[in-house]
């Protein structure tokens, strides 16, 4: 595979599918009659929290890592990220047998940091603002010559996150329209590519906490826009767009839908409760939004993306 | 169906399964490496927090309904219980078209009530003892005609439940040992019986809380003994065994293996956080079980029962 330096077409996506195939789980779809009582509308919900490390994060760190040539996958991986990405990168690596070099910030999650350890990365900690990460980060690729695998805003990782709703576009018919949750945009990006790919005139929509809403305000706008505050449960979702995700939104994203904190909360219960499975917060948010605008789902089939369930059983918000 | 007075044939048990067929779910079985990993076993969970209402208790329920004669089960069905058994009771006559009669004492969980009532039961209240629950049900009998549905000491019940491991064994090839957890003995004497007839030779373990270890006290004894505390998190568990559960349990059960309470929150986390999905503190016996008597089970494929997922997401002991 060559590293993709345009938004990727169809056949990236299934040559990306392809070679993930053997590093991922095909995560299962579930339904749930009582929500779809509450909801009005038939969800078929992509159990991304099934996947390895928790989370779809995988699919898009591995994907941009098998694209890597064999002499630059020799020197590693390397990314910064308190979350999820970070241990993607790290188990991709361990996957292929190469060094994971990881820049965390101080205050990250124990938990988090132990999971990524557990892979056998490289952990290099900084202070908590994004310019440490950037310079720690850029200090440890010069030092260790591997490669950066961007979080988010990076073609070949959006090929890799494209590849989730490309699956469950496959596995149940007739899908009237996708919901995913927008944080830098990788997600959301490849659902969109996904859709206009393989099932031409699905609407998709990006679900946003009203308190971090950058992507609605960004489309509003006509360019990228800042959070001017993160305090929302949803902490998978704090990030801005980049350049990249920002430009495949703006071409292909129906609207973004945004919900409060206590609608996230309410959304991520109920699936806890009817489906008894574990969800993180950022999950909630599709479920949240197709619950406060129900009108163009009504009686409809409609794809959610569950993206993770890494969550600290110790601080829950019920 | 006949209406059983002996102890279910395998013929009963499938006869039970295809009929209560079109009323439950076939649950699925799910692995997880970490803790294939952590046990030194291969492990595959029944996952009946997947079942209607959240729990196993929908089978045996469902089957004994179905046995009913059309005179029988037009007067309705009857049970006491705070708990799923409650809620399968209610399910399964509404699912019948029939009344549903249940007790509730006072103090039952009132997300329990609120499910129970929510598939249209008619809801009595007594005082929180086993006298008043037994009284007031002898009077709702009484008055109504329903047909009392015991949650455990009922040989048609025991066919319902025993369909959960059939499919499992069904599902699962060369499994070499199953685990599930005792509270009145009507899961793990059907499971007993399955293993008999579809996997001769295959053991059974029960799975017990240490402070509520009358199942271990009474194989022990050679007869059915109380408990003197009922303080455990497993409060599915509490239960005494009746004479039809211990009479199988006596001639078909391999061991009961006992465990703490601090060993059932552990496994209970673990499930919650490498498997990601939400399970009873009563289901995690048989995997705490396993973790702290690993010998009998080292490089083996045992099949352990997942009994169901209602839990108080606001009561939770991590």
């Amino acid at each position: 595979m060559q590293w993709l330096t345009n938004i990727p077409s169809a056949a990236d996506i299934e040559t990306a599918h392809e070679a993930i195939g053997p590093h991922i789980h095909r995560t299962p779809v579930l339904t749930c009659r009582a929500i779809d009582a509450l909801s009005g509308a038939a969800l078929y919900f992509k159990c991304e929290n099934f996947q390895k490390i928790g989370a779809f994060k995988m699919r898009g760190a591995s994907s941009a890592a098998l694209r890597l040539s064999k002499e630059q996958l020799k020197r590693g991986l390397a990314t910064h990220s308190s979350g999820n990405h970070a241990q993607a990168v790290a188990l991709s690596a361990k996957q292929l047998g190469v060094p994971a070099h990881i820049v965390m910030p101080e205050g990250a999650p124990v938990i988090k940091r132990a999971a990524t350890a557990g892979y056998g990365a490289n952990i290099y900690t900084c202070a908590n603002t994004l310019e440490a990460r950037e310079s720690t980060l850029e200090e440890v690729v010069e030092k260790t010559g591997a490669a950066f695998i961007h979080p988010y805003n990076d073609y070949n990782v959006i090929a890799g996150q494209a590849t989730c709703a490309k699956e469950l576009l496959e596995d149940v018919e007739g899908l009237s329209a996708l919901i995913a949750p927008v944080g830098g945009g990788g997600l959301i990006s490849g659902t969109a590519l996904s859709a206009k790919y393989f099932a031409p005139g699905i609407p998709v929509y990006g679900a946003e906490p009203e308190r971090v809403n950058d992507a609605f305000r960004s489309l509003q706008a006509g360019s990228i826009q800042a959070n001017s505050r993160i305090d929302t449960i949803a902490d998978g979702l704090r990030t801005n767009l980049g350049d990249k995700t920002f430009g495949i939104m703006q071409a292909e994203l129906k609207q973004i839908l945004t919900v409060s904190e206590e609608e996230i909360v309410s959304a991520m219960r109920l699936i806890w409760e009817r489906m008894k499975i574990i969800i993180e917060p950022s999950c909630a948010v599709p479920l949240a939004a197709l619950l406060r605008y129900p009108e163009p789902f009504q009686g409809k089939r409609v794809g959610i993306i569950l993206t993770g369930g890494n969550v600290d059983v110790e601080q829950l918000p019920f």
